[in-house]
């Protein structure tokens, strides 16, 4: 069964945006910072504030040149920490090689930290604060699954790859003491020793990678749920663009085992978009508690 | 092969000892602070101050009422907090239920948080910026499998217990990319299914669940290493004290199918403690830079 990330992101935007159409003093705002001219990064800034129109939030585009100093970047965060009417603050990643971007999330103020990636926000997830940002993926996967299994209580999800983004964040919101979580969360890189043996393990397998067909059939239990985090782009001379967007799962042959699947794309994507506007919200009243 | 965590721990202390005699202008500062009169906290408080006085380190020892207020306690932290001689700062746990020691622990500058478990240091332990503390049990962990396995990447790490204290920061430093961790980390909850086709799987395995007798011969993979947190007073009659202290494992029938366990005593408690001295000798270098 093909678990349908469009439609239950379309379904969250919606009762955000009904959310968002009962405030009465203002409407939240979310600052996106893109530097340079990278083609995909633009792409993804779109989409974002493309969302915050659908439900009604603002949002405020900071376009920086690509050898901006990383003073001056620092600068413009700082305008934003204190911009009453700004809740959220996104910094799209990557920055250019110059800067040194650990040192620009931390310096993001912790409570408009929609991407969740201050280790503020990501101690506060480890140790089960829930007062904090989640990163938007994670956040994303934990209600796919929700929306698609149920209970996940005691299940064993494995999770292949241990990126800030993805990884890290998803194996510390899974393993919590929550009703519907309590997961036995196993975390692989490329190191792993005994890799097939251990993601058909899985009761819950999730790849995030960033490899075409890295899951094969073999490396899957039948019957398991398959969550794709993977975002990749293969040549493909039939296609309009020349190219198309596949997971990091061999979805032919991955399909007929499992129970539950992601498409790439359709899956996690659009859930990921819903989550960053989740988090704006969030801001929004955590600045007008 | 036993692990000689006291030998271990005897050799750090060592070091350290040489390295505070040669610092010049002023030596590293611990404060301790107690709540109440349990009994048990007491006996740690008292191991930490001896640790410190055989290192050279000053031990600044708080003593507060059972009944002491909320309030007046985070004021006795701000004081630490300020003092310059203060390097580290330690606050037993647990603390009376009428404190919230999550808001106790995120009152501690993070600077001097010695023991680790501010969210600040926690999140730069999940996302790999070493600047933070790691939390002393796992770094004591990490230390003792480094020294008995030399290189454990790609290993297969199976955690049994997610507190704070030990399972969450230890998955965290274990997943960690450098060059001798890079583990395959698993963590297992009271609610995970298959239990034991999961420890089986264990290259290293680390129960810390505060039961005696909680792993049996039958949940360990023939040639493991078992690395026992777990401290259990069990009654003994034929005991001076009418008890002694056992770990979470079944020593008798599982020691023989391991390739290398821990005793309790003298495996990981003797290990806590020197890393609470490497830790306040960290902050002692970071309050010198």
């Amino acid at each position: 069964m093909l678990i349908q990330g469009s439609t239950i992101s379309h379904n969250y935007l919606q009762s955000f945006k009904t959310a968002v159409s009962e405030l009465l003093l203002r409407k939240p705002g979310l600052a996106v910072v893109l530097v340079g001219n990278d083609p995909a990064s633009a792409i993804y800034v779109d989409r974002k504030i493309k969302a915050c129109e659908v439900v009604g939030v603002l949002s405020f585009k900071r376009s920086l040149p690509e050898n901006i100093s990383e003073k001056d970047l620092l600068l413009e965060i700082q305008k934003l920490n204190n911009d009453p009417l700004v809740d959220g603050i996104l910094v799209q990643l990557p920055l250019p090689p110059h800067i040194d971007s650990n040192k620009v999330i931390s310096f993001i103020d912790p409570n408009k930290d929609v991407d969740g990636f201050h280790p503020l926000n990501m101690g506060k997830l480890l140790i089960g604060d829930t007062s904090g940002f989640v990163p938007c993926t994670p956040l994303g996967i934990k209600l796919l699954l929700e929306e698609t299994l149920g209970n996940i209580n005691g299940k064993h999800v494995v999770i292949i790859g241990r990126s800030i983004v993805v990884g890290k964040p998803l194996a510390a919101l899974l393993m919590q003491r929550e009703a519907n979580l309590n997961c036995t969360v196993t975390v692989i890189n490329r190191f792993s020793q005994n890799l097939k043996e251990i993601t058909r393990e899985a009761d819950i397998l999730i790849p995030a990678v960033g490899k075409p067909n890295f899951v094969t059939s073999d490396m899957v239990k039948e019957g398991a749920t398959v969550i794709d985090v993977g975002i990749n782009r293969i040549e493909d001379p039939q296609a309009k663009k020349g190219y198309r967007i596949v997971g990091d799962v061999d979805f032919t042959n991955v399909h007929p085992i499992c129970e539950h699947i992601t498409p790439v794309p359709g899956g996690v994507g659009p859930m990921t978009i819903a989550m960053l506007i989740h988090n704006t919200l969030k801001g929004f009243h955590l600045h007008n508690k």
